[in-house]
């Protein structure tokens, strides 16, 4: 298990290509340091497959991290809209085995 | 381990399929993006086994999602009762083994 | 692992018996639809081991859920406080191994 | 995994004792019922290593249980500072296996 | 699996040194007793691989604590900005294994 994290920056969208035979387990998203105090809903975004979904909603103020359990075993995309500040996603990579649960 | 995630539109309802040997692992529900600045509460439902029951009750403004930690071996049904907005679960499927814990 | 779901109603309680070998994962508890808009605290019970104890408190408004990561390798029984509705447990069976974690 | 569940009473503190080869995982904290109506911030305390630390802070109206996703494998101390009811801890144990994660 | 747990003074860092072969599992971060009812956000970061990332936010009165699952598998540094209390750390470490998932 090898610790992942990134930051998406205002209006950015980012990319995730992981390598032949890994798993990328997603832990939480987490809204950055509201220095503006900004009272704002922010949606994050994933789109795979070809379609692009929901994820979560945070609230800079009220929500600003969510946990998740989610595995991804191809390439995706992460974006979110909040305006005033970064969002940090966090997780951990790992080796693919057979998949079996 | 795959990831699986589904959009359930206003006013239906889904029939999540498993192929044989495969287990899913529901991991959460979110509210879709809250573009109507609704304020109601959605209740999230699932038929298994011939009988419905609720999932978990979310807020399109205060509880934009929940977190699951569920497992299906057979086919279900989800449905949920938000009239303003889709609804989204994310999980992930993977191969069943002989039933341990 | 089987899913596993049960509806406890209105001052009633269940009795949950395990087969033999068997463990239950009891994943969350969810109010059932709160049609009657009722604004309550309710309280999740366990018997075990011949005692009583609170397994957490819903609201029925602002806390419709609780989420658990709790195993059982034994007969127990369920019960809540909830005056207008019933109360739904979630879980996951599997079969017993040798207790190693 | 066998169920492990305890009452703590107000102004008391609870030694926990693993037998040998024995692993605890602590699942959540709940406050009991909450039949005075109080409002009240609740800390939960492990004593442990010769240090006692902060595990979290409950609210007996607004946040009456807390999740944990922690595991022990000596012996340690549970207390907490409400006033007005006891507080229940619930995990379950394991034998302990050769460390991996 | 053995329990980790640290304190994390006001305006102090720390640096966390894992042991050739081990793993860390970062389950949650508490504030400490809020003994002078302040009511302020608290970020917690991370240094890790030459970058600072925020964990979380906390609040010291509405939301203070916040579960993690988080695994690390190489030296960082924790911090925080509460003026007014200490932080506290909890997880676990555990050998590392072949990385799988």
């Amino acid at each position: 298990m090898e610790y992942w994290g990134v930051e998406v920056k205002t209006g950015q969208s980012l990319d995730v290509k992981l390598g032949e035979g890994k798993i990328l387990h997603l832990s939480q998203v987490s809204c950055g340091e509201n220095k503006n105090y900004s009272y704002e809903q922010v949606c994050a975004f994933i789109t795979i497959n070809g379609k692009r979904l929901v994820l979560g909603t945070l609230h800079s103020d009220k929500m600003p991290q969510l946990k998740f359990d989610l595995a991804f075993d191809r390439d995706f995309q992460l974006s979110h809209n909040w305006q005033t500040g970064s969002v940090f996603f966090h997780g951990y990579t790992a080796k693919k085995i057979a998949s079996r649960m």
